[in-house]
């Protein structure tokens, strides 16, 4: 069975976009570790992404810039009809992280499941479901935006699996302490 | 002259202290490089801490411990007169941190002024006071507490200077980019 991964580019203190969701400051500061990056996305077997990616798929705007041809589940609060494009299928999960995540283990079989953005890495790391984190952390303070664990709410013991500093950010790996 | 350097543990998340001002969860996750905290620590001529620290004095409980014999500047909001003790003089200092900075650096001489606790961190961020950060990173999420760079709001870049993880924890130096 493979893990759940959050995965997230974030600034050193913790936002992962600014205050209008743009990432612009992200591409000022080089790359990650072709490695790690590489390894990381063979590994993937599905994606978990956020409510907001039901208009953006249809603008072609979507979860690793569709570089990854594998199951893509988005949260809405709204039903919506599965979305075939470019060799992957989307699918719209109601509001139930639970469900998206049975699912989303379900098709990535012995690979991993990526979590992407801030609401669902927090659901998530609260019920439990998670079992690692990969973070790549740009060296800036953004001073304010979106956080990835801001309002969490509650201590998760970590350790540390993996620490790549060959390029200008950290690509850092952790499991959750259970 | 020497560098005004943030010095901080924080956790993944990038809290100081839980919301009690408890750092009691920093001694579960084994210590920092011994390298790193011995040659931070012999660098530095002067240290910069906070106001509530009038009182910690007399009850025994300073910076560091009371390991560095060095001049040590605490930001208050009422005056209060220098104190003497086990080697080390506390000077206090009125709400003006750039004063402060500025006596320190002159204290230190070619040494390195150490700034800790967020609110200080953070306006000296803002006035352009600051050269380094060295940061232990411990692996866990706090979920809630005194952030370090919580509420700075506004952007500055940075550069890693060195990125030590020989341990659990990650101890990062990283230069402002002015």
């Amino acid at each position: 069975m493979g893990k759940v991964i959050i995965h997230a580019t974030i600034t050193l203190d913790g936002f992962m976009a600014d205050t209008k969701g743009s990432i612009d400051w992200m591409f000022d500061f080089g790359d990650s570790d072709e490695k790690v990056i590489n390894t990381f996305m063979q590994e993937l077997g599905a994606v978990i992404g956020g409510a907001n990616k039901t208009q953006t798929v249809e603008e072609g705007e979507i979860p690793y810039g569709g570089m990854l041809k594998i199951p893509m589940y988005l949260m809405t609060h709204e039903a919506h009809e599965p979305i075939e494009k470019d060799g992957i299928t989307y699918t719209f999960i109601v509001n139930d992280i639970a469900q998206a995540v049975g699912e989303a283990k379900a098709a990535a079989g012995d690979k991993n499941v990526a979590l992407l953005g801030g609401s669902i890495s927090r659901q998530c790391l609260k019920l439990g479901l998670v079992d690692e984190i990969q973070l790549h952390v740009v060296p800036m303070l953004l001073g304010e935006g979106i956080s990835l664990f801001g309002g969490l709410g509650e201590r998760i013991d970590l350790e540390r699996i993996e620490a790549v500093t060959t390029t200008g950010i950290n690509d850092l790996r952790y499991r959750i302490v259970k």
